[in-house]
């Protein structure tokens, strides 16, 4: 079993397997890059790696940017610094106990884009947001669909969230009001984070995936759900989601999560060709959502319907060029039963179907005051379990008016 | 009447009274910020002005982020050294021909946001699309309906635009195929380029819009309404506009079009009081859109529903916060008679009418070499007529799949 020098305690989401990378800060000190290993953060601008020089910035950009080859190298030789006792004296000076640095977010943000890609998701939003036709749309099954969101507004885990105020217009009202969201939600999601980008006119088919994406993040789609309601027809969810979108501190390469691909369920109907993988396959990924430290879901990323490559072979069919930076997510991850559903929407059946936590609160939408905690865990090699870094935001009132 | 030492031709789009921003290359040379005055590029970074470390680079954005003083002490400044005889030799030697220089886009653009704001567009659309819901949905009328775009192909005008591929499903077909969109289209609009940042969690209300906002440009939504009309439900346009989205190469600062203003067209219902505008203002501004050379359509901007101060309140009124670079669009302006439609879709009414051009051609949608030219005309000061550079792009055909 390969092992770090550096102790990593039993059940740390971040053995020697994993190494996610992130930008930090030590105390008083400027941004830099990182990697995570057991309790403590490597600084990787002061390591003895290839392509070092890339790693003194407040980005993973300019890391990112430099393609797969540049990431297999500098993974390869962190490894051999962690885990070969020889290298210890050299690295020990660069090593940051995790909870005395500051978190930034791990790049900058270039396009973000939304999928939509559990079938259970789509199936209970459309049952309760257009209860008059048919719960999946006619082209669900044909594309992944998806929509840009707002990419400036993507802030790292921990950053407290401000409770938006838009207009709502409930059914029976018969003139919509601007104020503070009643129907504020979470959406459990998993992002995948773009290193090389494509040129214009391009598209990038299943196969090169692998060329071109980094690294896989947790992300906290918030979604003020009486916003969106109103206003997202016909052009799209737009002030209901753009306040903010929470993004994990911690990149995992998908160079640690060989182990956990897994077939894509069976597709039907067949996908058009530009959707085909020959080798179709997805994560195998535990997400658990907590409210307040209460554990109130357990969404399945093996469930979903749409892979990571198909998601990016669609994106780019039409010739849309990638960035170093951009960011596409799953969409809510909803597994098959109750207690996988990745919304409060879904959890609540709309707010008609309180949630009973153990502690005895009765939960709809969230409250000011609210912390919510996205964590995942995956099986990396030698069978040892990887976690990825938690996406957590803490909800505040909205201003007065 | 103001007028510059420089020789200005009659009937230039660039008198000394407009001075738009833009980023060029000299032949063989670095990118660098520079201003349009008559048949001339004047190199900004080479110039005594204020700021001047700002416009050694190939982008606006760091003058830009300087916000509205000094854009203020810049433009006095710059129009002191092109009116005032006694700045010649110093000047001249920065000038250079427009035409030996390579006009690059002007921003790093940061979020790209596409409004749907003209009423005569909005009908003309929702009849078409939806003939089986009123034409304009329920929600137009009390706000600015928006939805994000992808910032990462914001292209030049000048660079041609690859005709995309996607999946479209025909009314009449059982199921999607996939190919070369057959229903290639324009949307001529009018982009509002955001210079100063905004702080997440406070909106910016209307009154602060020249705070906010630089400058206005030209552009072109490209739209493929096939794809677009079989993806867009129920989250919105996305492969269907995100493969080009053309950006004319010059800013007009605001500062230019003071005189331009005129009051906005009566609202009714009236509107939320965070839309409110104390002295509701749009610009008077006449688009102009050539197909090879033949006008087609002279879109007015004036004509608009929503206002730009009350788009940019509306896109933060939830505290999404602004970037330096965002660019904001008007939707495609289409005023009331046939011959000021903004889209093919709309002068060809979705193909079924096809345009009778003077040529003798016959045109529904954009054909393979076809070359689409927006430019734009208003009044600045002492009554001195504006252009907007021109947004322009040639169709390259698919590439074989």
């Amino acid at each position: 079993m390969t092992a770090s020098w550096i102790e990593v305690p039993a059940g740390s989401p971040f053995p020697v397997h994993n190494l996610p990378y992130g930008v930090f800060a030590p105390a008083g000190a400027a941004a830099r890059c990182g990697a995570a290993i057991g309790d403590h953060v490597v600084d990787l601008s002061q390591l003895p790696l290839p392509h070092a020089d890339s790693f003194a910035a407040a980005s993973l950009n300019g890391f990112l940017g430099l393609g797969r080859t540049a990431w297999s190298e500098v993974r390869a030789a962190l490894t051999e610094l962690l885990t070969n006792p020889a290298h210890q004296s050299k690295v020990t000076p660069h090593l940051h106990p995790i909870d005395e640095v500051t978190l930034h977010l791990p790049i900058e943000v270039a396009d973000y884009v939304d999928f939509y890609s559990s079938e259970h998701h789509a199936m209970n939003v459309g049952a309760m947001f257009r209860p008059d036709n048919p719960a999946l749309p006619p082209n669900w099954k044909h594309l992944p669909i998806g929509y840009h969101g707002r990419a400036g507004t993507l802030v790292v885990s921990g950053t407290d969230v401000v409770r938006p105020s838009g207009q709502r217009k409930p059914p029976d009202a018969d003139q919509p009001t601007f104020g503070a969201s009643r129907r504020l939600d979470i959406e459990a999601e998993v992002a995948f984070i773009v290193g090389a980008p494509s040129v214009l006119g391009e598209p990038v088919p299943t196969s090169a995936f692998g060329d071109h994406v980094f690294g896989v993040a947790l992300l906290n789609d918030w979604s003020a759900r009486d916003i969106q309601a109103w206003e997202y027809q016909p052009l799209g969810p737009f002030l209901g989601k753009s306040f903010a979108t929470s993004l994990s501190a911690w990149i995992v390469p998908l160079a640690a999560l060989e182990s956990a691909r897994i077939p894509l369920p069976h597709q039907d109907p067949a996908v058009l060709p530009y959707l085909v993988d020959d080798d179709p396959w997805t994560l195998d990924l535990d997400l658990e959502v907590r409210l307040n430290g209460e554990v109130v879901s357990r969404p399945p990323f093996s469930t979903m319907y749409w892979s990571p490559g198909q998601q990016l072979a669609h994106l780019t069919a039409n010739g849309a060029s990638l960035r170093t930076g951009d960011v596409y997510a799953s969409g809510t991850v909803s597994g098959p039963e109750v207690g996988q559903r990745g919304s409060l929407l879904e959890l609540s059946w709309g707010g008609r179907e309180p949630l009973q936590l153990p502690s005895g609160r009765t939960v709809t939408f969230l409250e000011d005051g609210d912390e919510v905690t996205i964590s995942g865990w995956a099986t990396g090699a030698e069978g040892v379990r990887l976690g990825f870094g938690p996406v957590t935001g803490r909800i505040l009132p909205a201003p007065l008016g």
